[in-house]
């Protein structure tokens, strides 16, 4: 029987676990290590360590309630469809969890103690501190049924988005571009997404959670659609970022696009089994700087200068990726610490160089482990990446007039880095950001976003596809 | 200034009341009455009565908020764009509440009061009890402003139900009527839906609730297909039941969905201000029950007999209709008491006649106060109509086949009148509702929906539209 990695899916709901024998997981819609997934209501599991033994409890089947929301499996039809070894109602439960308490030696560890289906208090057998945390841990790496489900989520997306790309040229608002990506999405069965539906032309771009998508494009020069299907309770979370008309708008739009992409090609050349994902996010930082100093947006200073100031914030205020999987934003951090950019240092010299060296880069950042530009997530210390991290790298520049006007051009150290001339130019790219979903593999990495993006989506918009 | 009504909608959430004299309600995207929505998150309302003043207070712009989630309105933005005496920043609120509460004869009623701004515990001058039900008892009246957003929605829905129908012969399976209602509605604005799609092809349709939306059509009959969009936080609430292919399949569909007009068309016919819409939920089931012993599905008894056993709730097992507003099932329910059908009563004998008799079944009705067909909502009297409601008209008649296997042909009394031989032919048809949302009026009713049914939905299907 196929049990590898199958703890880390259904468990992330409420979970017990007796004599370290037992898990108990209450999971409204959980996924099976298998190709049919128990999205059946008020369902329970419990997994007996020591006999290997996964029970699904499903709840009595009410006749009253199926003329209303249907009927759910009969525990033969559960055995019949589902991975697992025994199937139960769960009016039995409470009997089945205090007989393994009674017994010696018993241990009962609960994932969320407020879902259990018994009285748990005072009771010195019962853990709920410790499963979490495990289980959390197990989701950090995924197996190969996760992967083939966030990989299915990712298709859909793709469906979706290049029926969007397809169609832009017809639609004048932002509204359609929702409408139309959500209905390739349900169309294929793929009914939530994964987070709500980023869909910003113009400036609206530069606003990094814009979920209204309801301005008409008028003359603006690029989208940036930020969605992702949901598959079998697996995220997949796509950035792309195309002009409107299906060809480059200006000079400036394409100049910022090849610079996310330059930033997103370096960070993938970068990733692999061994790498700290900070020291990537550092890169993305530093080739934001390289690239914003060559188009004479920051300038004033060294790239060291600008590197310590975080004058890039102004324009990539945000984290390189995060991990991927049950949760858009999966368990578990990748970059660590402070949220503010660092003030003073110890910092080796180091001077704007035409091709920012990667090893300099990389050797800067480890010296600097508190150093996290952007949005940081907790205090934990920076983790590797393993074969098996499903992670986002999804580098982005942005245009918010907002944040730049009240914020970075009346900071005194800022101000004088950036170009106010220049940046006016640059201000109706609005934004661009580009973001694929990332499998660590044991020999690098695979990426498992198909949707089309660059030359390629631009030949999509002009009907070249 | 144009004040009337607009208590219904800005006080859904929370609100304080002080002196008589203020309102204040935290709302997270209110309907004002006037065009322009506020849809700003975090912001509250005051409303000082004997001033007949109100102030909207909204969140102060927070400059490291604005590139993640956008900026918000400044106080004049929102008095320019608002219908609003007043606006103010909230972190002025708890200052402006104690200075009222200060004054002489303060008192300040409390919508919601775990939403309240400030500590309200262990004041004598604070009312969190009375104007919840005051607020529920204005949005039972919904005045020219919310009908007009209620109409909105109905038009949303009925280009999105047209736009399914127009398509329907291309579909191959619920998912894709789910995908292109929701893609219609979205692509109009309408971010949401009402409540969640239903749409349940062949026996699918016999569940009231049945959401999944993800079988192949097959050989299946007709689809029931309950769908209606929001508008500004106003429901539309819309079914349409429709055959497949365009074209009746069966005589049996055909005699079902005749069966649910007619039960609707007597219902509508009947309502009206001053009417109890109790009455007309008695006489869509009377309707029901003469239309079953027509078809020779209800037998073996007179019309009187299966009125009291309530064998029709079997094939009709919900209200007549409720409420529509901010909430699909707005405040105030319009049916009551009693889950259970009559088991005894004093009821005048009342044969089977051809046509029941509006007077008589109605006369039957009132003789019965606590008899309620189907899902009951609360204990309180029937209500009466009256202008400026708007309620759904949505009968139905179903085909369960677990319901009719597992409850109605076990029991000892439903199962006489029930024919098997007939049942069975009917059984594909699955289930049929039809469902209006309707104005009450000074004269009648008006009925907002425009959705197209019957000939007409199919003359669309079958591409005559």
């Amino acid at each position: 029987m196929h049990r590898t990695g199958r703890s880390s899916a259904p468990l992330h709901n409420l979970s017990i676990q007796i004599n370290t024998s037992t898990v108990l997981d209450k999971y409204p819609g959980a996924e099976c290590n298998n190709p049919k997934h128990v999205d059946e209501p008020d369902c329970h599991v419990t997994y007996e360590i020591e006999h290997d033994r996964l029970t699904l409890w499903l709840p009595p089947i009410d006749p009253r309630r199926v003329v209303w929301v249907g009927r759910g499996s009969t525990t033969d039809e559960a055995l019949e469809k589902y991975d697992i070894d025994d199937a139960k109602y769960t009016n039995r439960l409470e009997t089945f969890l205090k007989q393994k308490l009674r017994s010696s030696n018993s241990k009962l560890f609960v994932l969320h103690v407020d879902q259990a289906p018994i009285d748990l208090t005072d009771n010195s057998s019962i853990d709920h501190e410790h499963l979490q945390p495990a289980v959390d841990a197990c989701r950090v790496i995924k197996d190969d049924h996760e992967i083939k489900l966030i990989k299915k989520a990712n298709a859909i997306s793709a469906a979706a988005h290049t029926e969007v790309l397809r169609n832009l040229r017809r639609f004048r608002n932002e509204a359609q571009v929702e409408a139309r990506f959500l209905d390739v999405c349900v169309a294929n069965d793929a009914k939530h997404q994964a987070y709500e539906i980023i869909a910003g032309s113009g400036t609206n771009a530069s606003i990094l959670h814009y979920v209204k998508n309801n301005e008409p494009f008028g003359d603006r020069q690029l989208m940036c659609l930020d969605a992702g299907a949901e598959w079998q309770l697996y995220a997949s979370d796509v950035t792309r970022t195309f002009p409107l008309s299906g060809n480059w708008p200006s000079k400036e739009a394409k100049e910022v696009y090849d610079l996310v992409q330059r930033m997103q090609t370096r960070c993938l050349n970068y990733i692999g089994p061994g790498k700290r994902f900070l020291s990537a996010h550092y890169l993305a930082h530093a080739t934001a700087i390289d690239g914003l100093m060559r188009l004479g947006i920051l300038h004033n200073g060294t790239f060291m200068e600008i590197f310590q100031a975080g004058t890039q914030l102004a324009f990539f205020p945000h984290g390189l990726g995060h991990h991927l999987g049950l949760e858009v934003h999966d368990v578990s951090p990748l970059t660590t610490a402070s949220t503010l950019p660092l003030q003073t240092s110890e910092l080796p010299t180091l001077e704007l160089i035409a091709e920012p060296d990667l090893e300099m880069v990389l050797s800067l950042a480890s010296a600097l482990p508190e150093y996290d530009p952007g949005l940081s997530l907790c205090s934990a210390p920076a983790p590797r990446l393993k074969p098996g991290m499903v992670i986002t790298v999804e580098p982005g520049i942005y245009f918010n007039p907002y944040a730049l006007d009240n914020i970075y051009l009346k900071h005194p150290v800022h101000s004088k880095y950036i170009n106010k001339e220049v940046l006016k130019r640059y201000m109706p790219v609005g934004g661009v950001r580009i973001e694929d979903d990332i499998l660590i593999t044991e020999e690098g990495y695979e990426n498992l976003t198909t949707a089309p993006k660059g030359e390629e989506a631009l030949r999509i918009i002009s009907g070249g596809a």
